[in-house]
């Protein structure tokens, strides 16, 4: 096998990681946008987690990949406290419907930009929460185990949004 | 980079990936084995999919890379019918929870066998179900493909079952 050809197998691959977190992140992008806004109100089965409320929470969780890849400050750190830290609570005054539409579309932006810039070797590198000594030890604690990881983690709960009626 | 470095780097990847499958396995083992048998009777949200529906879908469309993959027959075609080519019936005459259980734990253990013995030539190789000329033109059609797809396939199931209540 030549150098060349195992490039385009580590290139090839990451790419279609890459893939499955755009098709995953496109079935809750379309999930809201045929939504009506007061159904984000409504849980997605009873006593559970309302829409709103996973909406803000996969913004969140996503968002943290900015700063654990080293590509900045995360974009939207006011809802860490409501949306990641605690579960949801029908008290917690939240931003409406439309400004949570808007900072999932501007996040997807902006981590499509980032993720189209980065090479294999980054790819592979060191995330920020391990540190280059336990990653010496641990090379598979990298960007794209954390890819792979939210991909999961948002597909989870777009199982459960799929459970809503309307 | 050397040969030798990208060809760990491709491995690492589909190990990386072989993980993400088997942790998400776990949590559908581990939902499972904790649940005494009648709560498999109870929809995930009122008017969906029994839990019992949801363990035999899951085994089916998992079952489906064994010939996917050219590793044989499906252990269990006779699942096919009643869990993955419809939705979930009353009236289906299903086999009893331990019957399914059995069947789960057989699957994993005989894909966990194969994917241990499975190179990464053999992961980026055409899955069965796309011609050698189309994969030509379309290499990302390989069995890690399948394997992405599938983990995403269980993970969303998975939170659906992690909203039942007991």
């Amino acid at each position: 096998m030549s150098e060349q050809t195992t490039i385009t197998s580590t290139d090839l691959i990451i790419s279609q990681v890459i893939s499955a977190w755009a098709a995953q992140n496109k079935t809750v992008t379309d999930f809201f946008n045929k939504q009506p806004d007061e159904a984000y109100l409504q849980p997605v089965a009873p006593g559970r987690n309302r829409a709103i409320y996973l909406l803000g929470h996969i913004i969140a969780a996503n968002d943290m990949m900015l700063p654990m890849f080293f590509l900045g400050d995360s974009l939207y750190p006011e809802l860490v406290a409501d949306f990641l830290d605690t579960p949801d609570n029908p008290d917690t005054v939240m931003p409406s419907v439309a400004e949570l539409k808007e900072k999932w579309t501007t996040l997807n932006t902006t981590l499509a930009g980032h993720f189209a810039n980065m090479d294999a070797a980054s790819w592979l590198a060191r995330h920020n929460r391990v540190s280059p000594e336990d990653f010496a030890k641990e090379p598979h604690r990298n960007k794209l185990n954390v890819l792979i990881n939210r991909t999961n983690h948002q597909t989870g709960h777009a199982g459960q949004l799929a459970l809503m009626r309307f």
